[in-house]
């Protein structure tokens, strides 16, 4: 409605947006679809007549955002892959998929799942089996020095099965992955950007984790009707070791989290402070929260041994319950009242402010970084003081990215658009200035947005160039495929006053949570260092087969075309291990090994090694090849492993 | 070297080309890398200073290419995914990744490997585990109907564990995967376009199967030295029921594999017909093989029972090698010399002709279809006589895609260049016209390319308008990733005389073929009909807990935003089943379904049924939540597992 330009269709969505603003907003809570109203009514897609949707961007702006053959992009984006269990690297504004990181899922492509490097990082049963072969990755966030984020590390969760991994940028794979105590469904993780006491520590030295779903503390199966007495916990875990240092009970449900720039404080948004396990219960009350949590106390509470162990686990667990808190002098969670079943919180690139989004509520809610401050000193007297803005935005408020412009953007997940809003006009406005306008502009989007974020945003360095927003469907804007549908990551460009759509990009589900990163801060290694693996075969003349007992390991070594051995010979029954160093030094030049029948299948790249084992239970001969297209006579490279019965 | 425009890296290209084209031939058969000089010489990529290519198509013909915000792509690229184990479904021309097909590999995002009907599809051990959890597709081709594709289904090989699976094309998944007796190392795979022998059968009913690796045909353990008796098989699998009608002995090694416009011959080429177990002796001949199946007279021999079985398994195995094969008029394979270990067959369009490449021979080898039957006749002398042409092309030639219009495009792996050739023009040039010029267009490719196909170009309907390069090697055309680099699909438009490169799409390896086939022949469903499923819930209220001894089923819906049950009762030790319906109608509103600790998650498409089966070995509180953004309170619906201990 802010862009003379406006296509009937959006004009139609304007219709249905005001429609839903002054009308639906009771219906929702008590569970009626809306947001299916929309998508229902979109025609079903026809490949042999598409939609003849115009094109976003004016002709004069055509390929101003293509990347051409050749050229680079300008951003990286690096992005959850959800219910995949992976991450991904894309490029912006091309949209190119670069790669596919691995992570709680399995990827026989590299070997993930199989090999026994990946196997000992992903953890196993007593019998050597993967313990999990599913994740649900939200939140992706490297480490910071500076506000910034300085290249060492991503962080990124598994809902699933409460899992934090740890992903190395420099040669972007996962390199630890540490299980959570206590927890169920692990939502939102965001690092910390500096110590809150000692100042020579401006960087990343703790991860926070919000637990999600209460359950009961000794989770055994026989304390399951005391609903009142589950409970969710927030987790600290060391950015390095990659271990737990402590928990903190709370009331409420954690969904999102956000740090401080100052490394005081960390927050979460809350739904379900009702602390209900049905349905209704979770939307009965007007309000949540969003908590803070203030580091140094906690701290110093483990320090003092206020904690408590539970459920066999030796992590610390502090009391963060609003009814162990009485004082805020002494407390250790600040519990900030927010809009109903908030979705959502982010910090500010100044480190002012933190928008926490209502979704049920159409309002982000403003709060002071410095007043939550003063609350923890005893200077004010609710903690809903604050609060200094909330705006009411539209429907289904979810994710807040800044453009550093003094700008906020989020996603309206009922409304299927991207709000604008300015932060000073939106305080202005809460203080009672009615010429005060916060809402400065307004894009829809295709459809129903989940994440949304700036490039640069979640650091001191937004740049204010583009906002991608991750939506949930994307029902015509691409070709069918049957009834899985991509979703859509479209890119924004948000230099100007005005929004600009300017590409649909096609995303494999489900990205919840994406950063994007100028493509300067990312530094990464082309080729290995052989010295890093202590199993190296470093000389294609160290392969051999070594055997004790019924344990046989085979050395082996590739070099294009060829492996180090022609074939090798085991016995039925044995326990063969198989270590690979690829020796290639050349850049990309990466081999692979498959063995036939024996489930074996993972790659090495330059200068790497890589291990399997396996029990010889098949006899017979096995071609073991390369897998990963290394040269003309790629396909001749191959070995005999033979089987004696 | 053709456009004058070319950039200083393409003129480099060129002096390289002309001294490998002059002197290194030799080099290359004694296993010089020559293909990894190139990649060596360019400098490592740097994100913070990104090379300065030239945008490869004229500033006039920026966004020509782009597909705008809604707009749809004009075809659908449908590639299979190597050691991934995957299938995929791009559109073109953007390069838009819109559906990963899990086929061999676990997908933990739609529960391929987890759900039972996945499981039952894929195989399992007597224990319920996967039988396999790697595959490596190499080879993906369509059904067929009158000489074009009709929609129905896609057949993908997998060469590790010799498998072969099929895609149904309305819902775009696996539905079928049969394991061939005998086989290792299964690379080609092509359906047939109609029956050789009854006129109305004019659509695909057989799938042909390339085994590469040559094994005792009894692969006991017992007589692995015994390397001259190793064979490979060529498989038909008949394309409803998936069972393998029957095999065919052949000396040599089976690669790709093609089938003819005529129903009567399927051929593959192939390398190392020295039966060599080592390196050397797979390239110590000066020529190969390009092998015609006469499937008729397969056929009518395993009618009569001229067959024999091997190591258990069932499956009729006619003797096709060639001293079986004495007399071209009872023969059943006929094996036409061509240059040294070629690498990829492919039929030409109007069905006259077969492209076969040399790979380590300069040339690619045209050989007639007429005169392949001839020989089959006994009206040929040798079978060498079917070659109509064998034009000198370029370095390394792999796979030839065809325009319609006569010419053919062939992918030089160690040139890094598609090569445009007339058909016409190397048959005259090889009856000895000396004016008579086969190549008429080159252009280089970033970097050594793989597999390469034109649109529609494997059917009557080639239509001339793109060239898929899908390199092996990207290097520095896109930003660093680490060590792990993407591979490159370049975009090539062929409509004009000239080649024009038009688009880079980074692609997760590593796709090997590929097809590309226009929107209006894809007809997707994007809803299923809950009356397939013969376990489907059909109403909420239908949602229950059912016991058998220890056996317990769980009866389950999902409707946005909630599952039937909030709550169900299990005992530990119980072997419980979840059955779920999703009961949504509405496209694109697909639900999940995870289980914390479970190691569950799958989603239900609308009006979809899936189902797990697990031993309820842990008691305690778990929360069964949707993990596939459904609705505003998607958070919200989720539902408890109480395990009583």
């Amino acid at each position: 409605m802010n862009d003379k330009k406006a296509s009937q269709s959006e004009l139609a969505g304007i219709g249905r947006r005001k429609f839903l603003n002054t009308a639906a907003l009771a219906g929702l809570t008590v569970g009626v679809a809306a947001c299916n109203d929309k998508p229902a009514a979109s025609a079903a897609p026809s490949a042999a007549a598409p939609a003849a949707a115009p094109a976003a961007h004016a002709a004069s702006e055509v390929g101003k955002y293509e990347v051409a053959p050749g050229q680079l992009d300008e951003y990286y984006s690096f992005s959850s892959g959800g219910h995949s269990g992976e991450c991904r690297i894309y490029g912006l504004p091309s949209g190119r998929l670069f790669k596919r990181i691995p992570v709680f899922n399995m990827d026989c492509l590299v070997g993930w799942g199989v090999t026994n490097e990946s196997k000992k990082i992903l953890g196993t049963k007593p019998d050597g089996s993967l313990k999990y072969h599913t994740g649900d990755t939200h939140h992706i966030h490297p480490s910071y020095k500076d506000g910034t984020y300085d290249g060492r590390y991503m962080f990124v969760n598994d809902k699933i099965h409460g899992r934090l991994a740890r992903i190395r940028m420099d040669t972007m794979e996962t390199d630890k992955i540490v299980e959570l105590p206590l927890v169920q469904g692990f939502h939102g993780t965001f690092p910390d950007k500096r110590d809150p006491v000692d100042p020579a520590i401006n960087y990343t030295t703790r991860v926070f984790c919000g637990g999600e779903f209460a359950i009961p503390l000794d989770n055994n199966g026989k304390n399951m009707d005391a609903t009142a007495d589950y409970r969710s916990i927030f987790s600290c875990v060391d950015a390095e070791s990659m271990e737990v240092r402590w928990q903190v009970l709370v009331d409420g449900n954690c969904d999102l989290v956000a740090s401080s720039y100052d490394g005081k404080l960390a927050c979460t948004n809350q739904y379900n402070t009702e602390n209900g396990v049905h349905y209704e219960d979770m939307m009965s009350a007007e309000m949540d929260a969003c908590l803070f949590f203030n580091i140094a106390r906690i701290e110093e509470a483990v320090k003092a041994g206020k904690f408590k162990t539970y459920g066999g686990s030796k992590v610390p667990v502090v009391d963060g319950t609003k009814a162990g808190n009485p004082d805020p002098k002494t407390s250790l969670v600040c519990y900030v009242p927010v809009g109903k079943n908030p979705h959502g919180v982010n910090a500010s690139p100044d480190g002012k402010y933190y928008a926490c989004s209502g979704k049920l509520s159409p309002t982000a809610t403003l709060i002071e970084h410095d007043l939550v401050l003063k609350w923890f000193d005893g200077d004010l007297k609710d903690a809903r003081e604050a609060v200094v803005a909330e705006p009411e935005i539209g429907l289904g408020p979810l994710h807040t990215g800044f453009d550093g412009r003094g700008n906020a953007y989020t996603t309206l997940f009922l409304d299927s658009q991207i709000v604008k809003w300015n932060v000073e006009a939106a305080i202005k406005s809460y203080k009672g200035d009615k010429t005060a306008q916060p809402v400065v502009d307004r894009l829809d989007v295709m459809y129903q947005p989940g994440h949304g974020f700036t490039s640069m945003g979640e650091t001191k360095d937004a740049d204010g160039k583009y906002f991608l927003s991750d939506n949930k469907f994307s029902k015509d804007r691409f070709l069918p495929v049957g009834p899985l549908h991509p979703e859509t990551a479209q890119l924004i460009d948000i230099s100007g006053d005005k929004m600009k759509l300017v590409a649909d990009h096609a995303v494999y589900s489900e990205p919840h949570d994406s950063i994007i990163v100028p493509r300067n801060l990312v530094r990464t290694r082309q080729v290995y260092d052989i010295d890093e693996f202590p199993n190296a075969v470093k000389d294609a003349k160290d392969c051999r087969v070594e055997r004790k007992g019924k344990k046989v390991t085979v050395y082996l070594t590739s070099q294009a075309p060829t492996f180090g051995l022609r074939e090798w010979t085991v016995k039925r029954g044995d326990e063969v291990t198989i270590i690979l160093t690829n020796l290639d030094k050349v850049e990309d030049l990466t081999h692979g090994l498959a063995i036939p029948k024996y489930d074996i299948n993972f790659i090495v790249n330059p200068q790497e090694t890589k291990s399997v084992t396996f029990i010889a239970d098949k006899p017979g001969v096995y071609w073991a090849y390369c897998t990963n297209f290394c040269h003309a006579l790629h396909l001749e490279m191959r070995s005999r492993m033979l089987v004696e019965a």
